[in-house]
Formats: C-alpha cells, structure tokens, sequence
C-alpha cells in the first residue's frame, strides 16, 4: 500500500475525541499522530502524539485494540510495511467518535512523559544533501570552486556515531579536542571554542534489508517510517585539524540529539513539493538514482527554524531569538535518493537505522542552518557576529546557550502539522584528564 | 587488578586435561583461552577455545560452575572489569586435575559449531595507526609530502559501519556503485573493479562509558576485553570517486569480516612489544595521549599474515599463497592511545564497540597489509601483480578470491598462542537495479 496516497485520515474536517486535537493551530490534529516512545512506570511504550497528548500504543496493543507486532513490547521496528493500515486503525480509534473513547485512560499530557528515542539507532548515517550549505562551506575552502566534481552526481554521506544520538532535552557537553589555529605551529588540547549546531531532518528507516540486497529508489521511498528534526552538533576547530583524509570524527560524534516525534511518511503525503516548484537535477542523475515519481515530488515542503536563547535571555524572560529559517525543499538529493544511494553496494539496513539530510541551507544568509554559514561573510573577512538580544551576540555558541528546531507543514486545503521540537543547552564539558 | 600482570596463568609448563590443548604447536594452549560466541541447540552461548575444541560457558554458568554476569545469557558485556578473575576462574576449571573435567560434555569440537560475533556491535570504529600504511598510500597521492600534517598529533579515525560487520567464514559480495577513471567525463554505476582486504587487529571494547567521560591511556589499556583479527574489505574505485570531502562511506561499508575470538589483554601480557624495541613517538604526543607505560610496552608483538587462494587453487589443492607478512608492532599508534583519543571529547563507549587499528602494513612491501600498496610499484608505473598461483596473478581481488588472516603470539619462555582466523571469500554481487 502506498505511503504516499491521500486519503480519508488527511480531509481537514476530520476531528478527534481528543479535544486539544481540534484548536487551529495544534501541532498534533488528528492529520498528524505521528509516533514516539516515552516510559510509563518503568515501562517502555510506543506512543502516538494527539493533541496535547500521547495516546498510549502498547497499553492498547496490551488490550488488544491494535494487533501489530512489536507494539505491545514497545518497539517501532517491527511495523514494518504495515503503517498505513496502523494510522488507520489509529485514525479510526482517534477520531470523533471512535471507539478509542472509553480508553482514554491510555492519555498521558505530553509534559507528564519522558520521551526516549523513537529507536534504539542500528547505524547513523549522516548527508550533505544541501547544496547550498555545501557550495557556501566549500567557498570558505575553495572560493573559485566550490563545489566538488562529485557533489551532482553522488550523495555525500559519512558514518556518524550511534551512541550519543540523544532525544530532544539531553543537555549536550562542550567537547574538549585538539585544536590547532593557522598560526599555531603546534596543536593544543583543550575546549571547543568554535561549537556550532546544524539544523538537518533525520530520517527513520522503517523496514530492514538483507546484506547484497538495493533498494530502488522507489522502494526507498516507502522504506522510511517517518521523520523527525535532527542537530548535529559540530566542533568547527576540532573538525577543522582532524578531518583530513578520512573525514569528521570528533567533531561531530559528542552528540546528535533528534526530537522524540517520527512524522510518519502518510502524514507528510500532502506535503510533497509539487513537481513545478522543484528545481531540475542537472546534469541528470544516474539511473540507479532516478526514478520520475521521485524527481517530481520526492521532496517534501517542511518549514524549519532555529531558537537561540542564552542563559540570560532564559533568566530574563526574553523571547528566544530566530536564528534561522529554512525549508526542506532546498535539499538538492531526496530522501529516497539517499536511502538508495546508501543501499546501492548492499550495504544492510535494519529497522531503526537513522539517516540524516546534512545542513539544510537555503540561498539566503537568514536561511544558513549552522552557524559556520551564518555569520560568515567572505573571505579575508572578520565573521559577523548575529546580535540575539539587546545585550548578546553570537558566532559560536556559549556555554548556556539553548538551540531549538522547530518544523511544521502547511497547505491550503489541509491540516497544519507540527513536528515538535528538537532542544539541547550546552554546559562546560566535563571531560576529565 | 590489571590486565597486564604475569601469573601462574602464563606459565609455559601448565597443561590442560584437555589433551589437544597441549600439542605444542596448538592456537589455543591453557594459556590463550579466548572468548567466543556460538550457537547450541537455537541458544546463543558464550564459550572459550580450549585446544580443539569450545567449552560452553553458558553452560558452565547454567550449572553455577561460574558466576559473571552475562555469561548465562550469551553475553560478553557484562564481564565489565572482572576478567582477570574470570580468566582465574576458567584457568582452575581447564586445568590439568582441574575441577571441570567432569564436565567434559561441555566440549563441542571447534569445526562442529556455527560461530557468532563475539559482541553485537554497538558502534565500529576504524583506524589508521600504521604509519607505514599512511605514507605508502599517501604517497600514491602526494609524491612529494605523503603525510599529513595531523598524522603524528591525532590517531586518525573514521566511523565504519557496524551492520555490515560479519564473522570469519561469511562470503562476502562484491559491491557495486559509482565508478569514474581519470580519463572519464561522467562516472558509471557498476560492479566494483578494484577490490582490495584490508589486514587489521579488531580491538573488542569491555567496558562502557558515560557520555561526556573520558578514558586516560592508562584506563584506556585496560577497558578493552580483547583482540582479535580483522578484514576491512575496500573498494579502491568505489572510494577514490566518493571520498571528498568527508571520507570513505559505501567503498568501505558493505563488509568487515573479524575473527570470532576474542584473544583477551591477559593472555597477551607476555606479549607487549619491549620498550627497547619500540619506537619513539616524536614530536611528543600531547599529555591526554601521553602515558610512560604505554610508551614503554602500549604494543603487541603478533605475526599476522594474509593468505589468498583463488577458486581455481582450492579446486586443484594448491596451497593459498602468503601474499603479506606483517606485525601489529608496526603500528604507531597503541590501542590505548586510540580509545582514549576517541573518549577524550566524553564520546560514549559501549561494551562491544569495535576499533579497529587500520591497515597494518610494515616498511618492506612483502609487508603491506593491502593490495593497494602491495602491488603499487611507485607514481606513473603500472601496477605489478602478485604470482599466487603457477598459473594466476594479482593486481586486485577476483570473484571466488578467498582471503584468510591468521595472527601467533610468540615468545621465548612462553607458550605459543593463535588468533584463530579471519576468512572470507568474495562472490559475484547480487544487487538489483
């Protein structure tokens, strides 16, 4: 069955018993319920968010109001290719009227819960799928070639680090490394002073494959459960001496925190880029990456913004400052194209592996997802530092600071729907030595 | 208690009343007693190489023989710091008069059995510690100053994948994907034309850590369990095409074959290279990477070989041919030195985690741990094969190709240990497009 189809669970009018699922601009209307995992009493549950609420998907699985595998154990991995038959059975339930009504003991407010990762992350692969964050950074480098040869043909990606991928509201260490300034002859150890974010999607695969076994680019793009907001926090200076030959390392593996929401692919089928507002790949991709249902619509138009507050704006009352704002559509290769990409060689995939965009920049200053990109000017020229309140300014982050990503759909026509959030504030590391 | 300690364990004159644990030339003598895992009846158990033949330590558990957490499940993990006195503990059991010969039903012959990898691999790491590997093959690239400036400061890492890592004896396909020569204006998709192993020590992770915690050299030495043998397979033109800028992905991702014993830093006490025939690192290393002990003994003697046989050989009874010769003393970098490297920015470790050394070639070219150098010749000559064979050569590896490390401590005074091996055979790709 197909992820991608419109049906009855996306007509705006459809409303929940849930009533907080109902007001305007809820993240959560019943168009949405994507999926989480949270403790309840020592126990692990899948949840689906509602409203103002997770509506508890193993406590039903356990009264048998839903019967798919893995539920009831509070795993996602065994869904499998069964999710849009799952958001119908939830939409039924859910619905005005439905017959989840006398079960709404199942309802935890979503203040009340520790949210976990929606997986325990198999493997974490990490894209550069922007082109415009990859032509800005590559300037910075190599102002009269940006771009690599490759960058147009391939999907760049590199290996992160599963063990410190935290959900939404882990505080993040400042990482301690060896740094090395152009004028340094020789390197020294100590705390990142140029720590940034990087405002990316992570996408959840949803189905596991066999080693030697592709996935077409089709079938890639049924093979994702959903999606979520992801920062790949980044040591600039530490990456800046480390990643030569074999790419980033510490930099990048202290932390990478996503939200606890996967905004399934159903609830994100009326979202698709229409295929007029998408630019062509050119020059054209080879066939193991094409597929012309993807090139007209395999992006998806998701609305993204960073917050930046410090500590003082927090103890202030100040309102936290909107460092960026960018768009999903701006990624030059799709969702599927990485996913066949990562696949093309055989390379297995299990169910719970987590894929990242990369930096999702736009063209314009204001839309640079990492500041790297956002407070630097040219080249030979000082950054320009990016004024968050009316005492601070910004070109790296501080000790204190927290950054949100925040991420939402919108058409007219349909339901808006919220992705949540994705949050961590950075305390003065405590590596010892 | 340290690892690193001699004892009654490492006498040469102790003997097991398993009789084929004390033929001289014996892998696994009293001595080694490595860990493994394996399948008995559908359970995954623990077990250790006694001779010819696994005792089952889940087993032994089941009936209270010993008493380490995990071990009754089929789990390393949890030995955690305890080791020492397990070794202890199994040494008794094993030994000659020793208290588990009544239980000789515990013994399974060692070709009777299915081995599995020793941990699920939380995360796989891998390295680039061998200097001589470096310079080789940054040589190819720049003639002129092959190492990087950053080479004898940081021990260079890259994050691998851990879904792809499989046991000795599991075939091995060759990848497809992006291929473009340098004479090509457009790259090609299509099955990998220079496949290459890669010969490397895997380094088994014992104990985990806390995110934000960091492992001096000196915890680092001891929070590895053990070591075993591994093959990084690589895809040379698959990598060249992919690997700007952020490193090797799908040339190195579709497989890693290790060997499923786990040769534990005890067994290898005797082992450490003296300091009088260890090398200084100079220029100085930075004080987190700094340890006079570690400077003094941090490395292993252990003679590794790779053999390579064609299918044609083994159809014909030809012995696999030697086709490198190296030791892990060679490396410049030591195990601890990597893995409080890689915690030194509070990056999380896990039991199971997997580091690998990098390529582990030494100075002469009968020595070089990969094809890649091994028939690399010097810039702008054509590559030189390799005779393995009356009637075949080799520039790179061909369908049916099977690659064998094997690893033997060695000592005077001391019994000889083995590594077991790490084998694989590669066969025709069956990726669909």
């Amino acid at each position: 069955m197909s992820k991608f189809k419109l049906d009855h669970t996306h007509e705006a009018a459809r409303l929940s018993w849930v009533e907080s699922a109902n007001v305007s601009d809820c993240q959560f209307p019943i168009q949405n319920l994507p999926f989480c995992r949270f403790v309840r009493t020592g126990q692990v549950c899948v949840g689906v968010g509602i409203g103002d609420f997770v509506f508890d998907l193993t406590g039903a699985a356990q009264r048998k109001l839903v019967d798919v595998p893995g539920l009831s154990v509070g795993q996602l991995t065994q869904i499998g290719a069964g999710s849009t038959e799952l958001r119908h059975v939830i939409f039924a339930g859910l619905e005005d009227g439905g017959g989840w009504a006398s079960h709404s003991d199942l309802l935890y407010p979503q203040d009340s819960v520790e949210f976990l990762l929606p997986f325990e992350v198999g493997d974490y692969t990490d894209f550069y799928a922007s082109i415009h964050h990859a032509t800005r950074v590559g300037s910075m480098f190599r102002p009269d070639n940006p771009l690599l040869p490759n960058y147009k043909h391939i999907p760049i990606a590199y290996h992160g680090r599963s063990s410190t991928v935290v959900v939404s509201g882990s505080d993040v260490h400042r990482p301690s490394g060896q740094l090395k300034g152009d004028q340094d002859a020789l390197p020294a150890f100590g705390p990142c002073k140029l720590l940034d974010y990087e405002l990316e999607l992570g996408l959840w695969v949803g189905q596991s494959t066999q080693s030697g076994q592709s996935l077409s680019v089709a079938e890639s793009a049924q093979a994702y459960l959903g999606v979520g907001l992801l920062n790949d926090w980044s040591a600039r200076d530490i990456q800046k001496w480390e990643y030569q030959p074999l790419g980033p390392f510490l930099a990048k593996n202290f932390a990478t925190s996503v939200s606890p929401w996967v905004i399934t692919l159903e609830a994100l089928a009326p979202f698709r880029l229409p295929a007029n507002l998408r630019g062509t790949q050119d020059p054209p991709v080879l066939d193991y990456l094409l597929d012309a249902v993807d090139q007209s619509n395999g992006l998806w138009d998701i609305q993204l913004e960073v917050l930046l507050s410090s500590a003082a704006m927090r103890a202030a009352g100040t309102e936290p400052y909107q460092v960026s704002t960018s768009n999903a559509k701006e990624l030059y290769w799709t969702p599927a194209q990485m996913l066949a990409h990562h696949s093309s060689n055989g390379c297995r995939m299990r169910a719970g592996d987590l894929l990242a965009s990369g930096t999702i920049s736009g063209p314009a200053i204001e839309s640079a997802g990492c500041l790297l990109e956002r407070t630097w000017v040219g080249p030979e020229q000082p950054r320009r530092p990016v004024q968050i309140s009316n005492q601070e300014t910004r070109i790296f982050l501080q000790d204190g600071d927290c950054v949100c990503i925040k991420g939402r759909c919108q058409r007219d026509g349909f339901r808006s729907l919220g992705f949540g959030q994705c949050q961590g504030t950075i305390f003065a590391g405590k590596v010892r030595h």
